[in-house]
């Protein structure tokens, strides 16, 4: 199964997939959408959901997750974060596959082991969980985490859900 | 010459189409995208992108004029505005139609004559420059009214550059 993490945000909008094989987990591909900031705001969103179109068309996921917006207290960097979300989000339903959101806290608490890791420990952790991610920039690593947090959790609730049963 | 103006929302999208006859202004359509609250946010903003696109297949709008997003105080507010925003955005930006942005203060400034204007008069205004619009809901005759903003003030550009040239 293979399960896309995004990272959305307006300069640099971080994506990367991994797969679950039993109870290993692979990296198989990153990235970074980065608009040029000399666009206007609409080119700059259809950048971003054109990238995230085209990784979805390329990399073909079973599941996606996206991380929950961090509410600034910069309300100008919040309106913009939201922005480069709504156009992420708008490419990942349009497939029809359902997003999952995780709060960069638990992404964060997954990972590494507390919700306020830095992102270089995020990064760091990343790279040690998926060898072939050791090259990945801060956004692309964000976004393998998300990924590795929505394996992490489904797979818990698989568990319960199966638990459950039995 | 058709105008689309678009007042985006996550409960409310509003939209309202003008011509433009002479120096005349006519009312062509109006409407508001209203997704379900119950629905997940990928499939609101689903709705809405979808909602916006229908709109511009069905109108065929020459310009697209669109509601600076109010920068609220409250930062989910903010988040919400900007997640419509960047859904309707990348809808009309696909359509390769140049999207004219224009702040809330100027359009009740351009549409009332005072940037400090309340939803209802802008309503009534609406309703008498566009007598076609009297039944159009606040978020509708908002939308009417970015439209109307952009045809005055794309016009008065156009009256300064043909007087430049002259």
């Amino acid at each position: 199964m293979r399960i896309l993490g995004l990272d959305p945000g307006l300069l640099n909008t971080g994506w990367g997939v991994i797969s679950i094989d039993g109870s290993q987990l692979h990296h198989v591909a990153h990235g970074v959408i980065s608009p040029r900031s000399s666009l206007a705001m609409a080119e700059r969103l259809t950048v971003i959901h054109r990238g995230v179109s085209d990784v979805l068309a390329d990399q073909v996921p079973d599941q996606v997750a996206i991380e929950e917006t961090f509410v600034s207290v910069n309300a100008d960097s919040t309106l913009k974060l939201g922005l480069a979300r709504g156009a992420a989000l708008v490419a990942a339903a349009a497939t029809g596959l359902e997003v999952s959101e995780y709060a960069t806290r638990l992404v964060k608490k997954t990972v590494v082991g507390t919700g306020k890791a830095e992102k270089h420990q995020v990064a760091a952790m990343i790279g040690i969980l998926l060898p072939g991610a050791k090259s990945a920039r801060n956004d692309a690593a964000d976004a393998l985490a998300v990924a590795v947090c929505h394996a992490y959790h489904s797979r818990t609730l698989e568990r319960i859900a199966a638990g459950l049963r039995t």
